[in-house]
């Protein structure tokens, strides 16, 4: 698949001036909450776009209008299914999403395509960052693709991708991918924000020599072995009876559902419609028994919990008077002249006198 | 064997007068930082346990005397080896501990045996509370042994463990055994104040039955087959080769050890020379290539931020204001009628308009 040079949801006039390109996205910045949300309502992309900036803006005033636009919308959001994708760099997830995207917009669905990556703020997001791996999903009118938040901490990330979603259903995307490279915290992240977990592996190797972490297959609902075609039919398949052992003996899952492996290849599209009657089924059983609606509340518990104990952290650690202080006390608890607890009750004290 | 009537350190009068003993303890906590430290230093076990006793309370002239003890001692602390033992009720902790204790004391060591159980608030201290389950050790002059303290939360149960250990370091315990029941969060806390991580197991049963995490078996830095002689003296070897190939295929340790699995009685005293042989092993080891010293380095600042963490939650959740709202948002969420993000705003400003 050949790369087109310029994919762009906007089309820009040849001659760009940046000052009247600046004043621009003032103005949309400008635009009242009752806009955006119609917009949004409306399925017009280019607000959704302009709402999720603000969702990902640092500055106050943007953060403020964001709460405002997402509660406001709270009534249309929810009704989707959100399915998280994650796997070593290398399996596949880009041409697998590229492919699953297609099945589900075929199926009837708008899918919207997120992401949870911590490290884009190096790397200048990795995932998603390059839309030409996905060029038919990129340019569907029925997709919308958004790489993820170069954001702080994973923390941070993770919030402004939930809220995202949130916003993407409003705006009529009943289905939402949300991809993350599975080597790290992300992935925790992620699940706490799906009803549906999706680990790729490729054929052959063992989970250990992928960098999965045994806790990452724990959390699957289904293991898919991507790239299982050609050459690898055999290997994948094998991969396949591994997995499926090794998810036979796991501990049951609260969900009452039990996982799964399969074989797939995002680039010849085989296993695809497997995986989404597999995908079917879940909805079905999890709708039928109580646990998608229980667990989508518990998510929602959470992320309030996980929000407050995140800001509170921002408030201590980026207070000027600890800042001041906190490299010195560390080095003072590592050669063992200060207690890590007297330590803390100092930093508290001081977070407390210089707390506004 | 049979258990004693009564067990106690200090002996009481027959005819106890009540006010008499409260005029006593009152004068006991009354005494100075300094009068506390020259005891603890001199290895006197009621002026130390005096001082645990302070760690534990709730009061906050009792809590700044504590941290002014811990301080004023550190010097004098961290010259110890810190021994994790986990595993499920009914594995026999309490007995491998009699019997590793005194192997322990007979190598010329002084041994402090502490607990972190949060569950000790309801069943009034169900690990180590019974002392009668260890009587050897604990009529011991060379052994001293603590219940875990009765907190509040897990996060407040460890962290007065740790200032706990740190004492009893500095009182001349240069052996020290924290256990924990491994069904929970609390093996992670523990893992996070200790140098070596055993866990014990029983022979036959896989650690699904016993009800052991997947993670707390990565933790271990040795699995002890424990109740292995006599008529499991089959199905145990059976286990510890079992054990030994997981163990085997798991990720390496950033400590460069392998862990392995043995066997071990702790009514009989099988296999517990061999535990401590390997336990020698990897203490040399671990000196050897620094490990050692940066794990205790790593510790002291997870302590440092673990301890600053769960003040802000405290903070947070006992402030009046957001505890009069909290549940009223909470159901406003699980309705769908407000967002988990504008709720957490919402209660955020709530706590910042009435911190003090």
């Amino acid at each position: 698949m050949e790369a087109p040079k310029v994919i762009k949801g906007v089309s820009q006039p040849p001659n760009v001036n940046l000052s009247s390109v600046r004043k621009l996205r003032k103005k949309r910045q400008e635009l009242s909450v009752e806009t955006f949300v119609e917009g949004i309502l409306k399925g017009d992309r280019v607000r959704l776009g302009q709402a999720i900036t603000l969702i990902e803006s640092t500055k106050s005033s943007h953060q403020a209008k964001a709460q405002a636009i997402i509660n406001t919308c709270l009534p249309h959001t929810g009704k989707s299914f959100r399915l998280g994708i994650t796997g070593s760099p290398g399996v596949g997830k880009s041409t697998f999403i590229e492919s699953y995207g297609q099945h589900i917009i075929q199926q009837g669905h708008q899918v919207a395509v997120l992401a949870v990556d911590p490290s884009s703020q190096i790397s200048q997001g990795s995932i998603l960052g390059d839309k030409t791996r996905m060029f038919n999903l990129s340019t569907h009118p029925k997709a919308f693709i958004r790489p993820s938040p170069a954001g702080e901490s994973l923390g941070g990330v993770a919030r402004k991708t939930r809220e995202t979603i949130m916003l993407c259903e409003a705006a009529g995307y009943d289905f939402i991918i949300i991809e993350t490279v599975g080597v790290g915290q992300s992935e925790i992240a992620v699940h706490s924000m799906v009803d549906f977990f999706l680990l790729l592996l490729l054929p052959g190797a063992g989970d250990e020599l992928q960098g999965i972490k045994k806790g990452i297959v724990e959390m699957a609902d289904l293991i898919a072995i991507n790239k299982a075609d050609g050459k690898n039919a055999t290997k994948a398949k094998q991969s396949r009876r591994e997995y499926g052992s090794a998810l036979h003996i796991m501990p049951p899952k609260s969900s009452g559902w039990t996982p799964t492996a399969t074989v797939c290849a995002g680039l010849s599209g085989m296993g695809i419609p497997d995986i989404w009657d597999i995908q079917q089924q879940y909805q079905t059983k999890m709708t039928d028994n109580g646990f998608f609606k229980n667990n989508r509340q518990n998510q929602s518990q959470y992320w309030l919990h996980e929000t407050i104990q995140n800001q509170l952290k921002q408030l201590f650690y980026e207070n000027e008077a600890v800042k001041n202080v906190l490299k010195e006390k560390e080095n003072a608890i590592l050669k063992g002249e200060l207690s890590p607890f007297k330590g803390a009750e100092e930093l508290m004290d001081l977070f407390l006198k210089n707390n506004q």
